[in-house]
């Protein structure tokens, strides 16, 4: 798994210019070709075939391709960036089979979740023991910042499963405002790939500004990605969007979208919307979307995504290298946000 | 958790003779008090409530003390074992945390378990979160082993989600061999007390040769410990045994010594077992328990234990300290295997 080499230039106010910067499709080419093996011992099979299993599930690779552009922003590669994205992507492959045996998905990726095929007991043990691996793969560093990159991805790691357990609790819940459900999803998801990104910054050798621009540039980015992801849940194209669409609004998901038209709705549609999540008729998904279309919140949902990533995109102008190295970043939120617009 | 202080002479020569070494109940009160602690944040408190829960059902705290004691064997206790010992606690909750959703067993320590009392949900939660903890705790390693002790737990920590593996795959096994059953006990439960010695070694800077010993020592005398509560399961006492005895029989579990019974009898005999472990009639218990008297299961098993016992303190001998150090880890070793006898 070596990173591309290319000629350096032994003065470091030349290395910059010479250096090429990749872009998000060239390092994901690059970290798949490296990922694309068994990560897991023959014996026992029983546990790491079923481990392995999703790894072939694909992906976008996202997050591990941000610990590289965290890393590249700063210097070349390290290669001591591919142990680490090679950790992110099995702890993010951990969490979703723990994911998918608590929320008893049957499908991922179109094919069977790993408890579905392997039963529920063989995928927590696959989880944990993938989660073991991750460490083993951080292990391998040599760098001196290793406690400091333990510290992020153990802090990381528990945030994740906060906000897991927060989005269970939420299901049992009433009412959750619009903080509370900013700082769920912040947790369960965009924590992972704000920490992606300031891991590969350590690697960089960068100092502690850059290091929480480039970690707020992944988390903003993250919840601009989620109000994306809740807003094409009920306004996506069905042909392009990969989900069922109406999904959450069938599941009665607390979503940026039901917490805002809740929060903005007169009395009346307030009240259709709360019989709708009781009474589940046929055509609750077109109805729930009339309440939305007349409370706007297509729009809002709109301008709050627009808010996360020029928020992101702020960070990432701030952070203090010359902004030709900041492109590849650039396009990948431009990539996240717009796809499927 | 800090550890209790004696004078130290300024020359090695005379600190061995000053230093007055710990016994295992001695130290497994010194480690009470530090780990009698919270060791999570308030928040969130649906997830870490359940975690602390199950650290508060108490235990013997063998694995810690173990660490400890294989530290104390070579030098004054590192204040890093004190964390180290306390990772390797949490890591047996988390595995015990995830056993129980597996096992679906609704007490512990006479207590609803994690599931049984929160879900299984938030316990899987729990677990991760708790194995996340582990890491955090090693991480406030200073010592220049670090690589080598996490490398150590990390290996120990797959090993174990292996051998839970295995126990779960021979449920479904018409047959197992001693080998592979002895193998199976080695990874679920030996492995970790012999890991805890050697992390408890390392840090007490002793070399390979000697960490080795105390690694050979600790996965005997779990070997030893484990045909010891087969043995007690069927014909120890039931005012003192602490569970049902007869329980493997009833439950038709595979142990050491139902495994030797049916390769040692007579073609009558064996048959006579697999129609009681497929009728399960009222008498299954008292019958089975005949077959192995018949076969001498019970001598064999106390020979058998007296062997994995000897071996481990021949590695106990093995090791290149004077014996006057090794007395507390003797004591450990008769304490685990005499006790209910």
């Amino acid at each position: 798994m070596k990173p591309e080499r290319c000629f350096r230039f032994p003065f470091s106010i030349f290395h910059f210019q010479l250096y090429t910067m990749h872009s998000f499709s060239a390092l994901s080419a690059i970290f798949e070709t490296g990922f694309n093996t068994r990560h897991f011992p023959g014996h026992t099979a029983t546990l790491y075939d079923p481990a392995q299993y999703i790894l072939q599930l694909g992906g976008k690779r996202v997050r591990p391709v941000a610990v590289l552009m965290g890393n590249e922003l700063f210097d070349e590669i390290h290669p001591d960036a591919y142990h680490v994205a090679t950790a992110i992507e099995l702890f993010h492959n951990f969490t979703l089979i723990h994911d998918d045996i608590m929320d008893k998905a049957p499908v991922r990726r179109g094919l069977p979740t790993v408890h579905t095929k392997f039963g529920n007991s063989t995928a927590l043990l696959a989880g944990d023991v993938m989660f073991v691996k991750c460490y083993e793969y951080l292990n391998k560093l040599k760098v001196t910042s290793f406690h400091k990159i333990l510290q992020l991805f153990n802090t990381t790691a528990a945030q994740v499963c906060e906000g897991q357990q927060l989005d269970m609790d939420f299901e049992k819940t009433d009412t959750v405002s619009f903080d509370e459900y900013v700082n769920m999803i912040t947790l369960k998801t965009s924590v992972l790939l704000a920490a992606s990104l300031q891991l590969g910054a350590i690697l960089g050798g960068t100092g502690e500004g850059n290091q929480q621009h480039i970690y707020e540039f992944g988390k903003n980015l993250g919840i601009a990605f989620q109000v994306q992801d809740d807003y094409l849940d009920a306004f996506g194209d069905p042909a392009t969007f990969g989900k069922q669409v109406g999904g959450d609004i069938i599941a009665n998901k607390k979503t940026f979208l039901m917490i805002h038209a809740l929060e903005v709705a007169d009395a009346t549609s307030k009240e259709a919307l709360q019989q709708l999540m009781i009474e589940n008729p046929a055509d609750k998904v077109e109805k729930v979307l009339q309440v939305f279309r007349d409370c706007n919140v297509n729009g809002w949902a709109n301008e709050l995504k627009e808010k996360y990533l020029q928020t992101a995109l702020q960070h990432l102008e701030d952070i203090a290298v010359v902004s030709k190295r900041k492109e590849p970043l650039k396009e990948l939120a431009l990539y996240l946000i717009q796809r499927n617009r």
